[in-house]
């Protein structure tokens, strides 16, 4: 038999697919099973955009511009000046998905061998793009007690190789919720200009920011011209994440043209989906007033009853719609499996996430899980019962 | 300024993007352009597809599977039945285009610096995802005066080193519309036997198959289970370039397992498209006996006008819709970017994609065109007269 490559076999798997034959036997044993464990959210997608597709009147359903139509471009650097980030049509490649945006990057700005630096707990799905790419990841670890604030400039420093490409984060974080203040970003700044490094901010929850708390974006920061590239998506900021449209921003025109290439092999991006998100860009504010205001209601129900359960210790989220709690417990993974195993509380059992998925250092994170509040309140708040109940039996065994 | 990656930098650009702006430069000037070089149909999408879309009832845009809706592929499964080959839905992944799928192949069976040998011309993209993964491409050159019948097999085995991990071969082949003959198919299967090779088979043009002749699926060659791995898409079959929607296909399940966590990292191919594509194998049969009988005009009256011109030489295309003619001149490439630039037949050229872009080796079809017969007939007529009138002027020159 053909042997796979070692690339393949190093792809990592999906921290969240992991439990999917659990929960697939708990419902087979007539266990319902409450979701806390992925970013998909139940908010409606927007009617316009909905109707856009609706209302279609396509005859052949051509290729697209491989950059994305020029009216669609358009639309998103009007979206991008309205959040104060000055950008052109011509700094944007629309991508399928945020995701693609990402293998963009990591194929622009980095060869096999070149080294990625990011601060863990990250979105576990970096660690596929670099693998795919031979990129390495560099974790710096954040801390839990600081609700993974930036850790020290200084231990970023420490980690620059001459294999060092580009710095990464994603902001507000997932699986974190941290919002990076503006001074932390300067520092950033000021590192990657020293360095000669990119910075790579993943911003696909930017309208996700709470408590009057203002989203810096890296393209707003001057000098930074030349280093910043911003990832983005409609996935999360319409409730859209079967559309798989992005972008990748950037006014370095040599990222811009050489991640183009990239983007020429692939043709376009999905032409209904891009008539979803342009529509969608003429979504009313008031969408996101409710939306952000449902959030807000829900993190501080979820983190209030979270903080409740004794020796649960939560990361407080100032935006996206994931937290992160510590468990009175050493090992999340063995936990999320016993609750779709073997336990439930009136015939409902919950699933959830372990964060030492989203940790490149093994060890770390093994007492933590991340939890997105994309469900209702009373769900949520079902959800947390049921997992205080179950640390309780599980702690005792 | 920090450097592009060196990766980045050997990206190929699409042979048919570089006459863009001339092309551009001719429409400002008042010059009407036939394109003959992009393969993008004129045939309408089935209705069925199209209106899926249309009555589409979806609420929240959410994700789909990462594989592909187990419905979408059971369906898929049974396409592939009535096409003599046995598959079942977890053989199948659904991709974001027939290019994606050629982007998990590369991913999961080579790593840097593996070659994967293609008989050439090949369709250009495969040059783009193997450089995006580091694999060598490594060409066999195939012979116009044999309508680019496969090289013997005596000269694949040549180029089989340590290095190499796959034979990938287009069937019926874009630019050469040469479909190959089962024996070529036996050959090719007991060489990558013998040397426990991958074959990987880009099958989209499948239904093109003219003149009678049976298209073959690598997929139904005894013994080539473990080897085998269709590419396919739905773009060329239904005239739906736009849905990006395709798979990979395969009975070798490592190869399936592994492809699966590179589409993780992606999370999910486009869910309107996918409500297009499960539609479109509803389309009945009425729909491809029409579009195969206007193609087979279309490239009958082509080739024929084509070898009435002086000093040029066609390969007869027994599927897909292009064909490669070799021109009485030196540079194509000089020849296109002429037409464009400086010539015209009363107000109108044509724009042609150079062949050289289709071979890997330098210097080879520098005096070949590729057509794609996707345009009417009357107009497919007119581009010739222009091209013939064309080609006088030039080689005067």
């Amino acid at each position: 038999m053909p042997e796979i490559s070692t690339k393949g076999l190093k792809m990592p798997e999906s921290p969240i697919r992991k439990l999917v034959p659990y929960a697939e036997d708990a419902k087979k044993r007539g266990i319902d099973v409450i979701h806390l464990n992925i970013g998909q959210p139940d908010i409606k997608t927007p009617q316009v955009a909905l109707d856009a597709v609706r209302n279609h009147s396509i005859d052949v359903l051509a290729y697209s511009r491989t950059e994305g139509s020029e009216t669609y471009r358009e639309k998103i650097a009007g979206y991008y000046a309205k959040h104060h980030i000055s950008v052109g049509a011509k700094d944007i490649i629309v991508t399928t998905g945020g995701s693609e945006a990402l293998s963009f990057v990591m194929g622009t700005i980095a060869d096999a061998e070149n080294e990625v630096i990011i601060p863990e707990p990250f979105y576990a799905n970096y660690n596929g793009f670099a693998t795919a790419s031979g990129v390495k990841v560099v974790p710096i670890v954040s801390d839990i007690d600081k609700n993974f604030a930036l850790p020290p400039i200084a231990a970023f420093e420490e980690k620059i190789t001459p294999q060092t490409k580009a710095i990464l984060i994603c902001n507000p974080g997932n699986p974190t919720g941290y919002l990076y203040e503006k001074e932390e970003l300067e520092q950033l700044a000021a590192l990657v200009k020293k360095h000669n490094l990119f910075l790579v901010a993943d911003e696909v929850y930017r309208e996700f920011s709470y408590d009057g708390s203002v989203h810096h974006s890296i393209l707003t920061f001057p000098g930074l011209e030349e280093h910043a590239i911003i990832v983005d998506s409609v996935s999360k900021r319409y409730s859209m994440c079967g559309a798989r449209i992005g972008c990748l921003v950037s006014r370095n025109k040599n990222v811009i043209a050489t991640a183009l290439k990239f983007a020429q092999a692939r043709l376009s991006p999905p032409t209904f989906a891009q008539m979803a998100s342009e529509a969608a860009l003429d979504t009313p504010e008031s969408y996101f007033r409710e939306v952000k205001e449902e959030y807000v209601e829900r993190r501080n129900l979820l983190v209030e009853a979270l903080e409740k359960i004794s020796g649960v210790k939560v990361a407080r989220p100032k935006g996206a719609f994931y937290c992160v709690a510590e468990l009175p417990i050493e090992d999340a993974d063995a936990f999320a499996q016993w609750l779709l195993e073997t336990f439930d509380l009136n015939g409902i059992t919950v699933k959830v996430a372990p964060a030492a998925g989203f940790y490149a250092t093994p060890g770390l994170g093994k007492n933590q899980i991340r939890i997105a509040y994309v469900l209702e309140k009373e769900q949520l708040l079902q959800a947390v019962e049921i997992l205080k109940s179950g640390l309780e039996i599980f702690a005792a065994k």
